[in-house]
């Protein structure tokens, strides 16, 4: 078989909780991009950040989040740890599009600690070659 | 490459609990779909509710839910919020189909409160060109 | 547009666990497959059931379970409640596959409450045309 | 029809707790690969874990895990349960890719129960033929 995967992935949902009911790194309210990158190749990916009312993030007054994926190697990629060139606000709803220049796999988890329990989710996203 | 998207999506799950433990709305329980308008033009979406035992929202008494997403923007919509040509019914089995008239991306996304303890679940609609 | 869907989908993950905390219908422990029929014609679907150290229920000593779901409407079919040619073991992992003469979009819910707090999952299943 | 599936699948998302609040198997925190083999051909699959920092298991020290599943049977593999050529570390993040000789279906499915609360979650898994 060839690499598996494609170029160009889409998370419509985002939101990333200001409140956690705990100070492990585990168990902080976080949003995660799980990228696999399982070619020869490094995966140089552009992550641009949509939201509801204003310009997105890397267009056009910034340039996108820029990523490197080694080769045989997985990210999973917290939205709360992205700085450059900002930080994604909380408590705001955004989406994420994401655009390699070798095939990747892209799987959307999060994970709620606003109360005391823990609730999860995760969907492979939505892609195109 | 292009705009990411497709046209035609479905989201075939669909139940508002009307019961919540929490005001806040963040914390209310509800069902929201998260549309992703990447392009550089406006996108008309078309949304038609389907159910169990009458037909659907939109055919043939109402026109169905007209929506709005503008270029480069997220909505995160929430079914609760719907009032035109009608509020959905809580407690109620239902599915939704989106016809846009550019590509969107379509995430499902549903919060349950009805306990004091907070539930999610999320995932990629079905969708075609 | 045509009607949106495929005629045949795989929900490879099954489970109903046996324990509730509740005997309210809504919060049973409960594995639910919705299925849409956006179309103008009644879909018939023959759904059958895979184990893991067993023939599939439908296969070869009962026919399949037949599902009728009408034309416009979505039905949330629980898997606790099918009966005929059997009912679906508890505590017993399984896997489910869905043949319809018509294009339908199938999604997977559960809901967990063994514990007094409730769980939620969710995912678009797997389609051919 | 002909059988269902696909060959090659990933998971992009893998992290396995350390922490249960429950000694029952049910309700040990896990993540679980369902396989469905709906074809009449015993299915061989082989199975590669990538990590964020080493080198995959199975690539190049070790072969990858060897897991086969029988015509017409599902399995749901929990990787905590996997030791040949090596266990799946806690604590960590990792992805899954499949290559399987006959079609077959992949859904990902987790548990955590790190807390007394379970937490669940579930995608159907990336493909391609």
């Amino acid at each position: 078989m060839g690499v598996i995967g494609r170029k160009h992935w889409t998370i419509a949902e985002g939101h990333i909780p200001s409140q956690s009911s705990f100070l492990d790194r585990a168990l902080v309210s976080h949003e995660t991009a799980c990228i696999l990158n399982a070619g020869d190749s490094d995966a140089h990916v552009a992550l641009t950040i949509f939201f509801a009312d204003r310009n997105p993030v890397g267009l056009p007054d910034f340039g996108p989040y820029r990523i490197t994926v080694p080769a045989r190697r997985t990210l999973h990629l917290r939205f709360n740890d992205l700085t450059e060139p900002s930080s994604v606000p909380r408590d705001t709803d955004f989406s994420s599009v994401y655009d390699s220049d070798v095939p990747i796999v892209v799987q959307h988890a999060g994970l709620d600690s606003r109360h005391a329990e823990v609730s999860l989710l995760s969907t492979t996203a939505y892609s195109e070659s």
